[in-house]
């Protein structure tokens, strides 16, 4: 754990350069806006310790796996999001010495992030070998009203000289993944070109054959005017086009480039037209200038925060946290293309891999439905329809027919590219996240029309692939699912997972539900549906409803709570408390036979469960579960500790609900886990949300009805959050003196507060 | 399954060439004498498909591993037999013409491997791009008399020519193993020179150092007289050194190269007098020549056939099988040198990497103790004793504490070298294979001393492993092992494994034997050993007590049979005969996940253990088991069947023990797993070995009292096979009239032949 940065409400403030946390930082300060993200990487050269990171949503390489030893159904590739052009290269070198922050003298340095507004900021005083000394300011953002555009204010000031500078501002495709696989560089050059004031240059994936076109204008001013350069020479290299341009630097007088960068890809601009199209963004992103596409871009995020905003009073360190989590999680994600999604990492770093996880499903969904139009939600489950197809090809690699369905753990486009077998190949609840964001989906915004749409033929697909999945036990005279992974990641290839049965079996009902409803309300349309997916009705849902039957709980009668798994009570039965410190993380300090055999829990999973069916289990139930898995629970996961807030909130476990809310709030903010430098954990940061509107502020959606049931931790004066609901904004604050509920807009209604109804309306 | 090989009693053969059973045939050609092995490659070069193996024993380098993804407790390296120097090169080309078996037209293609004197021999004749035509014979042994010799017979006589030929005649360090993970080489020169007629070179392995030097001398007769060479010129190169000579071939006439190759490693031989021991060695066999040298190393064969032949009258083909199999294993493991073992490909590929795996102990032990003088076998065990500190590092690596030894999985040093963490950390009942070892020796030879010597320490390593890795279950109020992988791989980390448990236990009764034993005969060792291993008797021997007391053990009530674990009978249970023929091998066709949950058995698994603790069963037991788990066993380990043929031949099923025989006796003749060309099975070798002597000829020792209770197979006239047994050589015969036994050396005994005393003398 770092305390380095500055609490403060609204921004992350770093001060001084400490190079041992430079890539904690680039993590930290990236900025993105869903389109597109950038790591908080120095615009100038930086010979130090540095993970250059830029990356383009949709676009990823399928590097070749390695792997020990391998197993019949492995895919065969890993999907890499892709480190893609560096767009932001400003080299300065001041008579014949480079900038170069690892090897001159630093002074104030200060690293800015408005969280407010999406901004980061820069600025310090280096002195180079000569003693010349210089004052740098840069400001940048990528634009989240023209998501294909980033912008750069890079202003210096000669503190004790005037000099010719040389300045070299660029866009290249020659970048490496850090994690290739076999240290391969994954673009190719297509096109590239540099004239006065502009470069371009196309680059394309290999095996992918994504095309991205990264082009630059820059203007440069001296004391506000336009400077005029002594020189200017063009350089293209292989996969790189810049300018360089020399310039007579005054001493006292600022000089600023303004670069404007367009990043185009080929998912969305046809191959031939890019460079042409990244031309016609780039000029008008240059004649609109810095501060007019910056006012744009401010505006976009007030908006967001209006939709989304969390305070929290009495605790600057928590509210900085929270809002951290929200803003990254606003930058990832924008829910205006059904084709992305969120990656562990986001925008941040290279780690993971993949797009997608059922992170996604299982605790992103619900902060982006309720602090966005429906749209944004929507579209991730539109995301898993369109990956349908592929869901059913990797259901048949394993040996499943007839349309069964099963989503990738990891995925990019719908392939699994996961190869671990106890993850990849059993751990199955996954499949069934999807079908629980419909329902989630469905529930919240109650647009049930999403069955007719899209959800029936999903749950259809999944359906099938439980009722291939399980098999009869004649011993239990019980349907049991044998050989599986549950969100426990410290167990693998168990049999009846409580979970994992109790998921598979709500899908069955779950799927005859939307069954059901598309026959009673379209019949045209659930017509079609049988017929596309060769849908034989009676036989399975007979099927499905004799498994729902007859399904096998594992249960612990003598402590009357749900077993985990089968077997579970034959291991020697410890508390996390009774570990000593040098055994923690155990992921680190035990083999992971030893990990496996202990009752240690890595991630909440019959918990995780009571979270989703809350409504199944009556209170004492839940305390009791709750009662025993808690204390065994090493939360090893950043998905974890969110589920325990909610539960603890709900049981009244004020101060336990505190605790675990506070290992995941400034997760990255305060490097927790000694890993933030390779990313930030952007999916952990929706359940950091998840804790305080659904824990804290105990918001559930019954009958489609809004429900609150808030208290508020001792440590703060107040909290409030707002909500999106089925058209209206509504503010919750919560305070020691009691709950304050407003609607500031649409139409009024009805909502629960601590079991009455409170008449909303504006 | 292939059957392009000729059915021979004595030699295996091939006419004709057809390069898509080349690396097929590199590999059951293999030669070797304990100390070194070679595939049967041309001596000549050949462009086509060719695995080239040359092997020193005890020569390896420890490979880094390469793993998806990483487990805390995984060793960084996997060390492999190294593909050594090659000695074997004579590369011929007439009139700038290369020789190349792959670019002329070859006729009368014949290889032979003579097994009663391990001389494999080679005649061809091949027309060259201009018509030349030329006969080649060529012959070559690792002498079984001087280890570190191996010896060529190439001759060449032009058919329809006259010409000048050019021979190189070389030693060669530049090799590669085809298996190295970064495509590294692993020999670096350290040494090379060349004269007239000898060439020598020293090569060192990176990291691990050993050095090996490899030298040859040469000379070249036409027509029986010393052929006259128009020049020599030696040749130098990286790695390298030879001779090139040109010499007048003439039609008609043979010209024979006699090449002599010394092998010497630095685990023989202190590294500075390495070149001066292999010249001597050179000279030496120089001096002695082929023929004699050919007499010394087929006289060592004779008198191991007289070991250990089995013959077989009435089927020439399973003739030939057993005998390959016997042939194998002699040339595999000698016996004499207590840091070697038997790697699962011996000599004849790189497969597997390590050198010793459980096969050993397991499967390889019974062959050596019945087929050689003690000593033999006693030096398998006490290869393990001198890994005794590895194997406590290793359970320490693993969180185990005071002295418990965990013997590895793989190995070369002791070290574990093997990463999966399903079978490097819970296929732990390999550790006990070395205490069943020690048990399976003393009960054959009587040589009880060995507890006193070696086996005490290694038995209480390893009960103090057991003692710790068992944990005490509430619920069950029984001891249980978590977290296991059985003999069965086709079952991962499952919980109460019955042959795990069996194994476990049954370790802390023998360990108090041993205890026991030592005490009561030599208290001075014993008040050694106890202050070396800081033994703590009365306590440690007490747990062992409670844990043998109240160890738990599945079983299935209702059938009235051992369950192979807990949850086994949850499963679907279909019989093999069931299966689609598509859908074999399960391992290549299936994912790993629905093998894990099927039903279907790898390898013996309940049966081998009580096959290993036969006596603790009555019949009836016994047959229930075999009923209830041989239809489910896919036998996709080749250790599998010869377990089921001695429980078959036990419980009177001859035809089910004949047809599972049939499974391993020819298994590298007929390539019957398409994978002979990665090299031969050995260490299955010997179970197809005990199929026939323990099964067939139901060999067994009680009480130190040898018993037979055989029956023949319909298909055979008669088998015999001969037994070394506490100083005495037995041949015992079985034909249709009866069971003829005989005593061929050694002092009278008395032996159990189906039930009755037969008293034995010459």
């Amino acid at each position: 754990m770092k305390e380095y940065l500055k609490h403060h409400e609204w921004q992350i403030i770093e001060e001084g350069l400490d190079p041992h946390y430079n890539k904690i930082s680039e993590s930290v300060f990236s900025i993105g806006n869903g389109r597109m993200g950038q790591r908080a990487n120095f615009e100038e050269e930086y010979s130090g310790e540095t993970l250059r990171g830029s990356y383009v949503a949709g676009v990823y390489y399928p590097d070749k796996t390695r792997v020990g030893w391998w197993k019949n159904g492995y895919p065969e590739y890993f999907a890499k999001v892709l480190n893609a052009p560096n767009w932001i290269g400003i080299h300065v070198s001041i008579d014949n010495q480079k900038l170069d922050l690892a090897k001159c003298k630093v002074e104030d340095f200060k690293r800015v992030l408005d969280m407010r507004t999406g901004l980061l900021s820069r600025s310090f005083a280096a002195t180079l070998g000569d003693g010349k000394k210089v004052r740098v300011e840069s400001k940048r953002f990528c634009s989240m009203a023209h998501g294909e555009v980033g912008a750069i204010r890079y202003a210096i000031t000669p503190l004790n000289f005037s000099a010719k500078g040389l300045l070299s501002i660029y866009v290249d495709a020659d970048v490496v993944n850090k994690d290739s696989n076999y240290d391969e560089k994954f673009w190719e050059e297509v096109y590239k070109d540099a004239s006065e004031g502009r470069a371009v240059v196309t680059a394309q994936t290999k095996k992918t054959n994504f095309h991205v076109t990264t082009g630059m204008r820059y203007h440069i001013e001296t004391d506000g005017k336009k400077a005029n350069a002594d020189r200017i020479n063009t350089e293209l290299r292989e996969k790189f086009a810049g300018n360089v341009i020399q310039v007579a630097l005054q001493e006292g007088k600022e000089t600023v480039v303004y670069k404007y960068a367009a990043i185009l890809s080929s998912e969305n601009h046809p191959k031939d037209q890019l460079v042409t199209a990244a031309n016609k963004v780039l000029d008008e992103a240059f004649h609109k200038g810095f501060d007019a596409l910056f006012d744009e871009h401010a505006k976009v995020w007030q908006h967001k925060w209006e939709e989304s905003d969390i305070t929290i009073e009495g605790d600057i360190a928590a509210q900085q946290g929270i809002r951290f989590n929200i803003f990254q999680l606003m930058q990832t994600y924008t829910g205006e293309d059904e084709r992305l999604n969120i990656g562990p990492k986001g925008f941040t770093g290279e780690k993971y891999g993949g797009s997608t996880y059922w992170d996604t499903e299982a605790y992103c969904l619900p902060f982006y439905l309720s602090t966005a139009e429906p749209k944004v939600a929507r579209n991730l489950l539109v995301y898993r329809y369109k990956h349908l197809g592929k869901a059913i090809e990797n259901a048949k690699k394993l040996g499943f027919k007839d349309g069964a369905a099963f989503y990738p753990f990891v995925t990019m486009n719908g392939e699994e590219c996961h190869n671990e077998w106890e993850i990849t190949f059993e751990e199955i609840h996954r499949t069934s996240a999807m079908a629980y964001a419909i329902r989630d989906y469905i529930e919240y915004t109650g647009d049930k029309n999403y069955f007719t749409e899209y959800g029936l033929e999903v749950l259809i697909g999944i359906a099938r692939y439980w009722s291939q999945r399980v098999n009869w036990s004649a011993e239990k005279s019980k349907y049991v699912i044998l050989g599986v992974t549950g969100p426990n990641e410290y167990e693998n290839n168990v049999n009846n997972n409580w979970y994992t049965n109790y998921l598979g079996a709500w899908t069955l009902r779950f799927a005859q539900q939307a069954v059901d409803y598309v026959k009673n309300n379209n019949l045209n349309r659930y017509n079609e549906i049988v017929s596309k997916t060769s849908f034989r009705e009676k036989e399975e849902t007979d099927r499905w409803k004799e498994i729902v039957e007859k399904m096998y709980y594992p249960v612990d009668e003598k402590r009357n709570i749900i077993l985990q798994q089968d077997g579970f009570m034959d291991k020697e039965i410890l508390r996390v408390s009774e570990l000593k410190k040098e055994d923690r993380p155990l992921n680190q300090k035990w083999s992971w036979d030893r990990i496996l055999r202990s009752c240690f829990i890595k991630q909440a999973d019959v918990l995780q469960g009571i979270y989703l069916f809350e409504d199944d289990f009556d209170i004492e139930t839940i305390r009791r579960n709750y009662d025993f898995y808690e204390p065994l629970t090493v939360h090893e996961s950043s998905l974890s500790p969110c589920v325990h807030v909610i539960l603890a909130s709900k049981l009244g476990y004020k101060s336990s609900a505190y605790e675990l809310y506070l290992r995941t709030a400034r997760l990255d903010l305060d490097d927790y886990n000694n890993d933030t430098e390779e990313g930030c954990h952007i999916t952990s940061m929706a359940g950091t949300w998840m804790s305080v509107v659904k824990g804290f502020g105990g918001m559930r959606v019954r009958d489609g009805k809004l429900h609150f049931n808030p208290f508020i931790p001792d440590q703060w004066k107040s909290y409030s959050f707002r909500i999106e609901f089925r058209g209206r904004v509504l503010k919750i604050k919560v305070s020691k003196d009691g709950v304050e509920t407003k609607l500031e807009s649409g139409e009024p209604l009805v909502i629960d507060v601590k079991g009455e109804d409170v008449q909303l309306r504006k």
